[in-house]
């Protein structure tokens, strides 16, 4: 990788180069959410064939997925598509894109998918530092 | 809107639409560390001319971001960008991005944009239920 303009120094950057599109970040969500097969995701984002291919190999590069050969009671063996513990660290990404997206684009019906605690309480990413919760107004954020 | 496949209903979907290119939330990240003009974006990302300015012009259409012209001494009158407090919001998805890729896409450099506290303390998103931090494995994701 040539570090263009220092883009490589920056980690929002290099997880770019693996989630940098719409597309990848919504397999990423139905993945998390329990979708496995190829059809499963077409179905779900209703996005072309050649295009969800190419991003399920990105995602599996980028070790975010696992493709592994399943054989299913009654139907032949095929691909599918599991999340990784490292693909499962993108929750807070994605935690993070729903609560933003319910504030500041709201929508008059339930949210597709929600994040909860064990006992079903909405939860949303929020800075923390050792276990203080830091107001957003008190994060600074400094670049060089 | 047409809510195609039920996307519309996606917190996460609906921020994608505004978000959902690489480009874009680096463009977010350079205007939360206090990048405004056109050129210094231009300097940092080194993207074409036309793709910098449409995705202004989605920032500034989302509400991410306000244009407005600015007379410096000396200068002609010129637009300048600034984050609005609803792109401000968005420190949360870049610093789980942030956080993501130093874990899991770790280079050996200094990060180029940091997240701290006052006190200079790095500070990371976690998901939290009221003030109280939940473990990622206790987080559940449910879809429908």
């Amino acid at each position: 990788m040539d570090d263009i303009r220092g883009s490589l120094r920056c980690p929002i950057a290099r997880t770019l180069d693996v989630l940098g599109d719409r597309w990848t970040l919504l397999i990423v969500r139905d993945a998390i959410a329990g979708s496995t097969r190829f059809t499963e995701f077409r179905e779900s984002l209703g996005m072309p064939r050649d295009v969800l291919a190419d991003r399920l190999d990105t995602l599996v590069a980028g070790g975010v997925l696992e493709r592994r050969t399943v054989s299913r009671e009654g139907q032949r063996a095929r691909d599918e598509y599991f999340v990784t513990d490292v693909g499962r660290e993108l929750m807070v990404v994605l935690g993070a894109l729903g609560d933003w997206g319910a504030r500041n684009r709201p929508w008059d019906e339930p949210p597709l998918v929600t994040f909860t605690d064990a006992a079903g309480t909405p939860v949303a990413p929020r800075f923390v530092s050792g276990s203080r919760e830091v107001p957003l107004d008190e994060v600074l954020v400094a670049a060089g």
